[in-house]
């Protein structure tokens, strides 16, 4: 699938010059609101803790923020619409965040930029069963796309997904919080070939590997 | 992912049996209702025409519910709560059915028994929005899975999804119908080898390709 990330990395550029702790849009307002976007108000950035995260949801961020604190890690904002699309289609909203808290997608994205990792704590809500019990495969292949390619498109600029190839090794219970961990692991020209697990909190459980592979759709617009 | 479609096998093998052209729920009620049933009352049946859909989507509905009426063809149901999560978690309810009709996933899966294939016709709602204007590849992927799923779970029983490869090669407009073709290649053992392509619906666009691997989880169940 396309993927145009050229706002997210403009601000992620800026946000590297400007590393006092603050929220992203706190720190820079003007590209907040830029990114994603569809009105003149700050839009709402989603990839904080909401009353619906678990307890070890919040954990892992704490400890993911942490991290952020010497810049070695970014969190990623996420946010619900986009400018584009507000004038074609006014309901259009980004799957991943299309839920009411804690029923859908809870979930956020951290970015090491020296390792080309990406990790997302990721809490699949009530909304997203597939068979009772358990998440929906599409539920899990939708955020390991999201993991896999922000880790593409960082790097990448504006990409597509050609490929992805998910093993299921075992199926994730409802409510739970899995870690998604990428990596980009070469690039060929306008081929990026990236990796993936899913993985439970303490690390012990497998639950999905999956490889992607990406390609450049404007090389003159990455930022590498 | 754990697919079991016990229930929905038992209904399909009753409705073998009594093809009136009637509707499932109207031909055998007591069947309907145990199949995803949460309630004393028959469930809504999903898979069927709402305001939402587009007029490419009536269409080809009309056109396969003209392909069940020699018994070829079956439309298969699609309810959004099944009882066993009911007394897990009370909000729990199918990925694919989680959203007000129009806005997310619009589909209607047909199976057809002789050749063992799946046809799937979805329409992907405003909600579903990956880059602006295209449906999101999580949600490409879970139409995907659901329909390479239903072709396996029908003569495998109750099985488990071990891979899904998917190959990504244009992306599709939002809100736009397309029409997703899966066929069980060949079955070893407990393995069920799945093929499946997602095509426009004058058949012209190629948009995606994906293989499945499928593991029977008890094969005493299986129905064929």
């Amino acid at each position: 699938m396309l993927r145009s990330c050229t706002a997210a990395l403009r601000t992620l550029r800026a946000l590297r010059g400007r590393r006092e702790g603050a929220s992203p849009a706190a720190r820079d307002p003007v590209l907040a609101r830029r990114w994603f976007s569809t009105e003149k108000v700050i839009p709402k950035d989603h990839a904080l803790p909401n009353p619906s995260w678990s307890k070890d949801l919040r954990l892992l961020f704490d400890q993911f923020m942490k991290k952020c604190e010497d810049g070695s890690w970014e969190r990623l904002p996420s946010y619900k619409n986009s400018k584009l699309v507000k004038e074609q289609l006014s309901q259009a909203q980004l799957f991943t965040r299309g839920y009411e808290d804690g029923l859908g997608f809870e979930y956020v994205i951290f970015y090491n930029d020296d390792e080309k990792r990406t990790v997302c704590l990721f809490q699949g809500g009530p909304y997203l069963q597939g068979v009772p019990g358990f998440l929906h495969g599409g539920a899990i292949a939708t955020m390991i796309d999201a993991t896999v390619g922000m880790c593409a498109a960082i790097p990448g600029g504006i990409v597509m997904t050609a490929n992805l190839n998910i093993n299921f090794k075992r199926p994730i219970p409802l409510c739970s919080v899995v870690v998604i961990n990428s990596q980009l692991d070469k690039i060929e020209g306008r081929k990026l070939f990236l990796s993936c697990n899913v993985r439970s909190v303490d690390e012990k459980i497998l639950y999905s590997e999956a490889t992607g592979l990406f390609i450049k759709l404007d090389p003159e617009k990455s930022l590498t």
